[in-house]
């Protein structure tokens, strides 16, 4: 980038607030995937007359714009593959308002997940979106990729919570969508259009979002399991037992070995996977689903045991090793490739056969865990990049999960987003007429293609 | 439209599914405004091939297009303003899966929503989105509204149940979008960009929606009230205490007495307003937010009388009279604009104050009732459209009223949509660069401007 730009861009933001050293240029230059690119500068806009003016100045003179939250995204949606301008969105860290009244929020897109979670809860109010990231990533970068979580087999994803947003777009304009009521249908619904479109369409730069009353209370449940079909094999049968988790996660045998050492106590030594099953409600509604819970659990094959898990240390040390699994997983191989997929419940059984018959004949690991309640399973597929073979192995089984996923009437994926990791597949989900439709809309929002370029379309 | 043209239709559906004649026409060219525009021609077309040829046709003739279900719209998205051809869509009636296992449905878009709740209630599942008119519209329509109800305040709307659709675009082009998974984030979310869309985007052919396993129990319970200010505070106050009923509305004394009659017995006279209040759940939990709610509410200003309704023959004439509100106002007047603002639960109050004063500076009946819990109030302004004068003072109430909404930080649309009667207002509540953007994603969909045209954009 030329030093006279560099310079209309310090203009803007002020010379505190953009860099191009190599140092910090390498900070914002990877994510969750691993995969590094090096944009040629960062700035750190302070407000959205700012974040006009960036935009407005990279349609003058081309160049590719990028926004970043925290950067911990799956899919590459944060990395600048073609170079370009990352606008950090860190200074965007304000709560702005929290209506406990109306239960509405409105927050900056860099406010942490975790944190804003916890402020919330202090007015006895609920932000239900849990990815397991969320001590560390944002809310614009939740709302850019729709966000998941645990608790999303009741409570649903990020889209099911925003309600109207601010967004800079490309060439500078600046528009609201939405609402902040609980109803609106006044024009196309642009709010839900922009999430999940993955930093393609404008910058976020303000969110508001709906609240819930905070649960009372809470019960864990710890259900281990002698074989992986059983275990999977029972999620559906919850559900349509009429009991309705908060949570209900599944690990499957390698993922528990990863997480092993961050467990209360030992697992027995033919425990093949565990459920984690967490009921939420008010005192007597979490009683009742509880005993539900136990008494349909009774008896079923192959549960080795069940048991509440104890609230504070252990339920903490549960979650701590749930959300530990994808970091913990490097401790198997270098690298991974981590898919989120998504099956129709009554499905998931017939996926992990199919995983664990590909992991055998590839001679890869494979670790399945995830959102067993949503049909929403984490595919780990742990390999070394360095060695060729084992990096073809990789993606082919990569690439037979995607085919096999489809065919069961599922996607690929839940909450990631397709980024730069998926781009090459959508056409086995998408058919050719929704493709188009998507990409004439990314024209609409951004005809000079300067925005978060070379993410979700293949041919962008 | 020529008769050739018509020959072309009828050779595309058969000679019995297209008609001209002048009784029928008139069955398709009015909805629940009240205006009516009649078509050139009404086709019942009975696949998606046959839509897709339709739309082909249209296209090279360029003649308007306009979908319709069962024409219960109340902001005229099903009027053929610039006549042309309606596609009706009775004939896609059929529930093509319920999949209790996983608990989603494929239907038809022709299917009478009251149907599709109960078909699926028989295997124990439920489908809450219930518009007023259930028992009639369908649930095309409702997609293409984003129908709400009573039960959104604890449920959502149609947009939340809305996994994936087929819908035939401008030109005949089949799309299929979404999943039939509980999440699934590949590419712009066009399934809820479609939804609410008002018919302008595509004709819906095939719709999947997931189900919720049935709530065991319900209670219903009915709180009389001195004042009406009195009773609309106290709908944030029930939510912020943490019960979450599944209906929360109200009726003020104007339509507390057109609905009086199908009541099981006279309300005393210083009845000045009703709350419908339910909670539903599991036995246990019903129990619980029932006492709840009984506690919360003792002793609180206004209340003249709170009891639970009798199961069975109380409660359906509770919700009879309820559903009947819309229809029974036209005793007091025959016209009515029926709007569905919707302002912050707290604000409430302050709205419906406003239209009682409103109502009396102008001499007009307006009711006002609806989904309290959401904030979205029915505002019901009657009278007589061939009185010069009232006609002229209703506009004026509207406009007023529409005003005040945006102000306390409302829409003017909850769940009716825009359409034509509100094309006119978009500009009070959204900004000039958001319409931009609409107008040009409708340019995608439907670059001939052919599909039911004039609705939304008051430029179109």
């Amino acid at each position: 980038m030329e030093p006279s730009l560099i310079k209309k861009i310090a203009a803007i933001v002020g010379d505190a607030h953009v860099t191009t050293s190599r140092e910090d240029l390498a900070c914002y230059s990877y994510d969750g995937t691993g995969l590094t690119y090096p944009p040629a500068a960062v700035a750190f806009p302070g407000d959205v007359a700012e974040v006009a003016a960036l935009l407005h100045l990279a349609a003058e003179f081309r160049f590719p714009v990028v926004p970043r939250g925290a950067g911990t995204g799956m899919t590459g949606g944060a990395l600048a593959v073609n170079g370009g301008l990352v606008i950090a969105m860190a200074r965007f860290n304000r709560i702005l308002e929290i209506d406990t009244e109306n239960q509405v929020a409105v927050v900056e897109p860099g406010v942490i997940t975790g944190e804003f979670q916890a402020a919330v809860r202090r007015e006895n109010l609920y932000y239900p979106p849990d990815p397991a990231s969320l001590k560390f990533c944002t809310m614009g970068g939740n709302v850019a990729e729709c966000a998941g979580g645990p608790s999303a087999v009741k409570y649903g994803v990020t889209r099911d919570y925003v309600l109207g947003l601010e967004v800079v777009l490309p060439g500078g304009a600046v528009m609201n969508t939405g609402v902040r009521t609980a109803k609106g249908v006044v024009g196309y619904d642009l709010t839900r259009l922009l999430v999940g479109s993955e930093g393609t369409l404008g910058v976020i730069t303000k969110i508001t979002v709906r609240l819930l009353s905070l649960p009372e209370a809470r019960n864990t449940f710890l259900v281990l399991v002698a074989s992986l079909q059983q275990a999977t094999s029972l999620v559906s049968r919850i559900l349509k037992s009429g009991i309705l988790p908060c949570t209900l996660e599944y690990m499957d045998r390698t993922a528990l070995k990863v997480v092993a050492p961050m467990l209360s106590e030992p697992l027995p030594d033919k425990t093949e996977a565990l459920l984690l099953v967490e009921v939420d409600g008010d005192g007597a509604g979490v009683i009742e689903q509880s005993s539900r819970l136990v008494r349909f659990l009774a008896g079923k094959p192959g549960i080795i045991e069940m048991r509440r898990a104890e609230e504070g240390a252990e339920v903490e040390a549960l979650w701590a090793a749930r959300r530990a699994i994808s970091p913990a997983s490097f401790r198997i191989k270098p690298h991974k490739m981590g898919e989120d997929v998504v099956v129709p419940r009554t499905r998931i059984p017939d996926l992990v056969d199919f995983t664990e018959t590909l992991s055998r004949e590839l001679g890869l690991d494979i670790l399945t865990f995830g959102h067993a309640g949503d049909g929403n399973i984490h595919v780990n597929i742990m390999y070394d990049r360095n060695d060729s073979a084992e990096d073809l192995r990789a993606r082919d089984a990569r690439e037979k999960i995607f085919a096999h996923v489809v065919g069961l009437g599922g996607t690929i994926s839940g909450e990631h987003g397709v980024g730069i990791t998926k781009a090459a597949f959508i056409s086995s989900e998408l058919d050719s007429v929704e493709i188009d439709i998507m990409e004439k809309i990314k024209k609409v929002f951004d005809p000079l293609g300067i925005l978060n370029p070379g993410k979700i379309f293949s041919s962008s």
